[in-house]
């Protein structure tokens, strides 16, 4: 079986342009002062990456807050291990509270991220991969989709599933 | 192992409301001459419904071409059979196109369908179980985001995963 790092680098992936594959490190190096010389769009794009990056480091560090903070009230949710739709934060929120302290990453990778922009609504699909810790090299398909209230993007929908390994 | 269908109906799935669980029949028998007394957000949900009922049917017939059709180019696709995400008509036709004719369910139940509206976006998550041909009562998790172009709705992401079976 191969690794879920050789299945990036041996695939044919789009050419890297405004969405490159990230790292934490690649987060914590960004230069906000470019803010103003960058396209509304691309301002709205970079702030759902670090929304999102800051919740997966949350999580892969044993806390699940940090998404429990960016979901809004009427998030619906999908991961392997649900049988069927979890509705609402009133449902997130015990299965996510479940698991607080259960899981840990040694360091992850964002692959490809590309956020798809419609008005008040913005879709986030990336590939994921988690190294070491209890989950050693797990390969990841993500859909968020974030909504605007009041010039704060919230969850409304998650959606996590394993991608094929060859 | 218990089936899709136990699954069902032992979780306590939230109350049926404007949402319900649709069959093929159930949109048969839909009355449009009901759309005036809806409101604009029912119809639009409908009409979301509707799309996305209608590419199942072709699709579960072997005929991948109603989610083509309603599928923008820039429409990107997860599946447990997908090593990375695909991105854009570009990479899904040709995906589609090598099962044509090879699809097949007798029948198909959508559950508990949601539409989360967000201006020109339309984000619809589901619950689905086909029933026998070669998929026999198969569960899965859906995510479909749409876009409304020029008044046509167009799906710009799809996500499909296995839901997890007691």
């Amino acid at each position: 079986m191969r690794s879920c790092r050789e299945i990036e680098t041996t695939l044919a992936l789009p050419p890297k342009s405004g969405n490159q594959n990230i790292t934490q490190e690649d987060m914590n190096t960004a230069d906000s002062s470019m803010a103003n010389s960058r396209t509304a769009d691309e301002v709205t794009t970079n702030e759902i990456l670090e929304l999102e990056e800051g919740a997966l480091r949350r999580w892969l560090s044993g806390d699940p807050s940090g998404f429990l903070e960016i979901s809004a009230n009427d998030v619906v949710y999908f991961d392997p291990f649900t049988e069927r739709r979890l509705n609402g934060l009133v449902e997130l929120t015990p299965y996510y509270e479940a698991i607080r302290g259960k899981i840990h990453a040694d360091r992850f990778e964002i692959l490809n991220p590309l956020v798809q922009l419609v008005g008040g609504a913005a879709i986030l699909t990336f590939n994921f991969i988690s190294y070491g810790g209890n989950e050693n090299a797990m390969c990841w398909n993500c859909t968020e989709a974030y909504r605007r209230n009041d010039d704060q993007w919230r969850i409304i929908q998650t959606h996590w599933s394993f991608a094929k390994v060859k």
